[in-house]
């Protein structure tokens, strides 16, 4: 059986999302919205990408000697330099990365791309670039939004991607401690149609899930969207093996927990590429839901809601907290119900009798072994929910978000056809601080996008939830400038900047790749930085290792 | 209103553990046990401790300038080199150290104490001690079981202990995010006073918490009786101030979470003082629970003892698992209900009558704001109990163990004026090879002691419990031989051989020190060694940070 989590889709698009076959166009209405909004309406002829063959991309530069290295590695076939491959390997999915590749701008893309076969291979590869001085970018699922897979050459001549697709063997599936050891090339419906059998799951499902591989949720410390329940990729983590100049780093002690010195592994996870390759990681699993539970409630206030998500997550002993837990601003809320039509319209309208004029949509799902737990665990969450002024919506409402819960980075791209920008970013923060950070953010977006004269909407929500704080997650739509990654870098920069202002993280789990690198020693100090580059220095002497991402210069 | 948990006791006796106005003598019922046992007897003339007079320190070799800089940060009443002072501080709690210390030997004693009184001045005297080329030795609680405070002089000739106990202030306390920054030198009670008004707890309580310090919890990487319910001390940390000779490390981004690369705070976690001294630390703090609850449990076997934790551990969004597991093997069952005197002979015989003839025992706490969630989770996890087995027994026997919970140690001095050696190590595995290694730890550990002639009693239990695995605890007492100290490495030895083989974890909550210090390239390799040395090298280029503990020499 194939649902939403096992289901396999081709590989990204090189000039977009995913696959164009899953793509959606807006609808009249949605246009509607946005013509009001910001002023962007749909073009009679749409701005689209080049052809292929006419992406321009760097000069090669890899001598041949390398590559006849790289070839006795991991043969001819799997060294590939055609048009295509490189282009589809010269970045992410981010914002401008989208820009540039649809205007024709290959120059990050590498000279090669090679496919090695195993752990192996990977380290000799790791191995053959730092003896002959060649920068080395990991490809996982090629789905970073922060430049993260941008093949930058720092001070080498050439780079090679090295692409980790054929690396999805399952070593290991312990049923008993319900331990998987998965090969970094899994993409996530591998990893769960390799856990179903089981009757496991990894329960973690970023938005990237259908193009993203377990050795990038580990590289780049993700979280899911179920993260609230099943945690973070960083909770999951017990063990990986790192392919690095120096050798293989393997941490792998059979142990749920340690005091043997600093967590090592927490230096792989988060390391980006920057630090070594992961080819292998040991996950916590966990038995795969035989119930659920949607629901969905509208809150009369941000501050009603974060209120009543931040006293159940504080409760100890009582995990009547949703699985998912997802609550939108007043502005998404607006716009999710404007988009989503009639219904949505008529949910308005239902809201406004009950006294919501600025209603603040939350989205729930829990899941578990019990059905008896679960329903009480959603009957305790509704007792909760009115006593803080949340009025209780259809569960449908929960459902289509579901549904489309994989499908919105593919907006991005229909808006593109039309000279709209979309782009989002994230934080996290202390419950204190959380709606003073939301606010300051917000208003940093909306006020330097209409200092370049493109008012936006600038939407947001809250979708992982600690016992200390939780996550934002902010949308931008405008009207593209003529250079619109221009544009985004001076918004990005002042979001970046109150992030940083209010002691907030700069990023929650998007990684720190090439975009966050400024802000970087804020947050973890120049003496922070330079453990980081120690730990660099020590792992990749030579500094192949994919250049100008995570690790501030010194 | 003071509790168990808020009541403050005297600092450690120079000799032995804690206040010995709390110390309690061996019951005769408990000696016979002993005598059948193990053929120890109480000596009638007590083989007591030297006179403190009596113990012999290093030569003094601080030069006269060092002293002067070390008292113009800190002032001349806040270094001391008393005879006294020195001799408390010449080492931790564990065999090893009692016994040298009782009989005079006081080698590992620093040539002075400082007592600085403010992080600034931490950071300061740590500056001094690298300029002046001093091994510096940070003591908090002083209660580590690992050589983790001996003042080793590594390759200087003097050595400084830096005793953190003015450092008690509490900087900050949030009860929205109930997040508290604490000063290391608060020892358990005292963080537990500071909290009890804002109706909150910190929720880790070691065996050695009247003792212990907050910086010594985040330094070893430390788990309470607990953490089960509450989690180790390494999910608690969200920020914390170091104090290295390379400057002040200085990680406390406002975040539940972060992507922002490598996670940083995990080598302030588990630096032993080998990295810097803690000065401060940022944790999650959680509600005093107004609502607790007791059970005991008695199951026919091992292995179905570990079935139903396992079982309770894994189910997802279901937190019947108590916030106190602590299950004793059949040994541990017989020794525990036999010290229990007539009370425990009746359990006994009522489990043989219910057809438990080797049962083994089970103590679970929990505890929660909500009196119906405890008591749903209670009811819960005793309808699991029966499906495993298990008989239910008195609540009043997890009473028993509570009262108790830190006086363990007292005994280990009582018996040492017999010449009876008692000592603990612990390791965690996965739940797979939780059984198998179990058994082959123990049976190293009978197999070490009957080697040497002195039968043993060994007796586990397992007290940390989580989704993928859990902790083995392991006692041991025997006769002492002439040289004990000999007579324990050689046993611990061949415990850590067997640990180490099994792929479990060296240590799961005692950390590091010295006595582990040569397994733990077995844990990480040497390609991880070689990464925590790069960390040392970075913030203590001269090495004067606790010499010789957790960082393997190269």
């Amino acid at each position: 059986m194939t649902d939403d989590l096992t289901r396999t889709i081709a590989r990204s698009v090189w000039h977009g999302w995913g696959d164009p076959a899953e793509r959606h166009t807006l609808p009249s209405h949605a246009w509607a919205f946005l013509e009001r909004e910001i002023g962007a309406s749909p073009l009679a002829s749409r701005d689209l990408p080049v052809a292929l063959a006419d992406v321009v991309l760097p000069e090669p530069a890899l001598t041949a000697s390398a590559r006849a290295a790289l070839e006795a590695v991991v043969g001819a076939p799997q060294v590939r330099d055609d048009h295509a491959t490189r282009v589809e390997h010269a970045g992410g999915k981010s914002f401008p990365d989208l820009v540039r590749i649809r205007r024709g701008d290959g120059s990050h893309a590498p000279d090669v791309v090679v496919f090695p076969g195993s752990p192996e291979e990977v380290q000799r590869v790791v191995e053959v670039c730092s003896e002959h001085e060649i920068a080395l970018v990991p490809f996982g699922g090629g789905t970073s939004v922060v430049g993260g897979v941008s093949a930058l050459r720092g001070r080498f001549a050439a780079a090679v991607t090295l692409d980790l697709r054929r690396l999805t063997a399952v070593p290991a599936i312990d049923p008993v401690s319900r331990v998987a050891t998965l090969q970094a090339g899994l993409r996530g419906p591998e990893v769960e149609a390799a856990l179903r059998p089981h009757g496991l799951t990894l329960g973690h499902y970023p938005q990237s899930h259908q193009e993203a591989t377990i050795g990038g949720y580990v590289a780049t410390r993700s979280a899911g969207q179920a993260s609230t329940g099943y945690g973070r990729v960083d909770e999951m983590v017990l063990g990986a093996r790192l392919a690095t100049p120096a050798g293989e780093l393997r941490l792998d002690a059979h142990a749920p927990a340690s005091a043997a010195g600093p967590r090592l592994l927490d230096l792989v996870v988060g390391s980006e590429g920057a630090l070594g390759v992961i080819t292998e990681a040991t996950v916590r699993v966990t038995a795969y839901p035989n119930a659920t539970a949607r629901g969905a409630w509208a809150f009369p206030t941000m501050a009603a809601a974060v209120e009543a998500l931040r006293e159940l997550a504080q409760r100890h002993g009582d995990d009547t907290l949703p699985d998912v837990c997802r609550v939108s601003d007043p502005r998404e809320t607006q716009v999710s119900l404007t988009l989503a039509g009639a219904i949505g319209g008529r949910l308005l309208s239902y809201l406004r009798r009950r006294g919501q004029t600025d209603p603040v949509l939350g989205i729930f799902l829990w899941e578990g072994d019990s059905r008896v737990r679960v329903e009480q665990r959603r009957l305790g969450f509704a007792s909760v929910m009115r006593r803080h002024g949340a009025v209780r919506l259809p569960a449908a409402v929960a459902g289509a978000w579901q549904r489309g819960r994989f499908s919105g980075p593919y907006l991005r791209d229909e808006l593109l056809d039309h000279r709209v920008l979309a782009e989002t970013l994230e934080t996290a923060t202390t419950w204190e601080r959380l709606v003073p950070t939301y606010e300051r953010v917000r208003d940093a977006l909306l006020a330097q996008f209409a200092a370049q004269g493109t008012p936006a909407v600038v939407q947001c929500h809250i979708s992982h939830v600690y016992a200390v704080g939780a996550s934002l997650y902010f949308t931008c739509v405008a009207r593209a400038l003529a250079d619109p990654v221009e544009q985004w870098l001076r918004v990005k920069a002042a979001a970046s900047d109150a992030i940083v202002s209010t002691g907030a993280t700069i990023t929650h789990h998007h990684a720190v790749g090439t975009d966050h690198l400024p802000w970087l020693t804020a947050e973890v100090g120049e003496l922070g930085v330079e453990v980081l580059r120690s730990v660099k220095v020590t792992l990749d002497p030579v500094g192949v290792l994919n250049p100008g991402k995570l690790v501030p210069p010194a």
